[in-house]
């Protein structure tokens, strides 16, 4: 029996050891005789995980004392609310940069808010912007970008620059799989079921100057003042969460952290870009600058083949190729290059019977 | 050895089966080969878990026809928001009744958006205010108490009628506690870390016709609407959550109900009660017809003997008895009446030794 590896991009693939104290946790965490579903919000113990959470992840990404680290209960969506009712200041227009579907709907969300002026679009082009094609007025908040649009398959490579408002970024789904330089933003955030193992956090590194100026109606556990200042539990939190942040830090730091999970990341996906571009049976159109490292969508030349391919992917121990629109190889932090090999090898053989 | 029962209330205890069956689902979910953490928030198993989750609920509830039920993501602090900014549909004054530091919270923040009417307050007077005491104008869009109050331990044992406008309610710490007729409120919210064993998502019940209507400027995971119609899937999912919750609800049924559970839960806080009312060592002010079933906070005579009290306690397995202002005993759905029993026994004792 073969390991199974899952590619589904919507949750974290988990380390072994780090399921292994999960269990544990469930029975007794910490040796506390309670479960971590159990532990009381308001215990030192708990207290102390939070505080571990933050240093941690302020370590890891090496984020500078200017900026704030906090983990905000919810999702990107959430925040996709959070950053114009943060950062607008008064101001009446934002910039977003337009490169897929999840900036498309943070750019929707802020216009509830403020005018939107779109930096650039390449919505449909199978490629993100170029940085000199991005129009950003001096006048806005801030400007927003989506570092990798899961749907697309498309990924910055850089950092825009909007030539002076604050620039705030989604990396849900790129945290760790590039090198990220906190002091480059106004606010980054990245949902933690993406690369810190579970759903319900999201994690918000923000420049300090910028908070404490909420719009007038914001309800206030959308205010990131409200969170740095309550060390990040001001509303009733997902235990749970925080632990598995925990041990996947602890995990990431041993596997030699950021830079080495982004070497690794992109000797994932050239091994799985390779295979697909090897054989004239798969499609992905998307432009080689551009291209993810952390969402590959693909599709069969002969759409027919589908069903079968996700069989025998299946039985093989490939699993959540499935992706929103046609097939998706999800290649997560903790996913093994072991996982990215065995699909690639899975790719090859598959072409050679089908193609 | 003996078990620990731990009496913290912001956090359910969770039976022994569904730690088993959690332990299970942290390595392999359901057969999937997927840790319960892994899976796709898109995949048909997912999508029937939470379909089965909302079917539970609104069998055990008895959910009327007229009525959604749905799952939000968040906690109550959420909620405070969300019941204005869907329930004043254009009026500009929401009535409240205050009992407590949480029916207050919920309407301070309610003031962001509107006009709030104190239809009665009895903070402080260890007690909720009756029937009688509430004026309730009738050009109010909706009136709003807190069923139980976790700090002060007051709860109703009745539900606030303002003669006409929809009520609004926070069960968090009352449901399934005792019996709740979904049918006599406009929504009726609880986090679900106080009953249904994990924190992240929020049990939202609402009158349809109610819904639909947020104001302008809600940000759209706030929209009750948005939620229906996405059948809780809208923004993403704490999995962990949905399936301790499922767990939760299959054990809960096996209870016997909602009717044994609030049965055992008026025979838990009786025992409790009794014990603090024998020994005079025991302050708990609360009226007697405003005493919580799930939060029964207290105090020592002494309060010397309060770090005495918590180390013998928890060398009997009696922890989490720590309240945010002195003692708390929070007896949890999930409590079995033994700890109730072995708390009644342990504040008995430690009476006769330093009473």
């Amino acid at each position: 029996m073969t390991d199974t590896y899952s590619f589904n991009a919507s949750a974290a693939l988990l380390p072994a050891p780090v399921r292994g104290r999960l269990r544990e946790a469930i029975e007794d965490w910490q040796g506390t005789g309670l479960s971590i579903l159990e532990v009381s919000q308001r215990s030192g113990d708990f207290e102390q995980l939070v505080d571990r959470v933050l240093s941690r992840l302020r370590a890891v990404l090496a984020v500078p004392a200017s900026h704030a680290v906090l983990l905000a209960p919810g999702s990107s969506s959430h925040q996709f609310a959070m950053v114009p009712l943060n950062l607008l200041r008064g101001r009446g227009r934002a910039a977003y940069v337009v490169s897929g579907t999840w900036s498309q709907r943070a750019a929707a969300e802020a216009r509830r808010w403020c005018a939107v002026q779109i930096a650039a679009s390449t919505a449909g082009a199978h490629r993100v912007p170029r940085q000199q094609e991005l129009t950003v007025d001096p006048d806005v908040a801030y400007l927003h970008y989506t570092a990798n649009e899961t749907l697309e398959g498309v990924e910055f490579a850089y950092v825009p620059d909007g030539g002076g408002p604050p620039v705030a970024a989604d990396w849900s789904s790129a945290l760790f799989a590039r090198p990220l330089d906190a002091a480059r933003f106004g606010v980054v955030y990245a949902g933690a079921q993406k690369h810190l193992g579970a759903a319900g956090l999201t994690v918000v590194i923000a420049r300090e100057d910028l908070l404490g100026r909420a719009a007038p109606g914001t309800p206030t556990v959308f205010d990131y003042a409200v969170h740095r200042e309550a060390g990040s539990l001001h509303a009733s939190s997902v235990a749970m969460a925080w632990y598995v942040a925990d041990l996947m830090l602890e995990w990431l730091a041993a596997q030699g952290g950021v830079g080495a999970l982004a070497r690794e990341a992109e000797g994932k996906a050239a091994v799985v870009y390779a295979a697909l571009d090897a054989a004239p049976l798969y499609v992905n159109a998307v432009e080689p600058g551009s291209r993810s490292r952390t969402t590959i969508p693909f599709a069969l030349r002969e759409p027919g083949l589908q069903a079968r391919f996700l069989e025998q992917a299946a039985a093989d121990g490939l699993v959540g190729l499935t992706g929103p629109r046609g097939l998706r190889a999800g290649l997560g932090n903790a996913l093994p290059l072991e996982g990215a090999r065995r699909l690639a090898a899975f790719l090859g053989d598959f072409a050679v019977r089908h193609g």
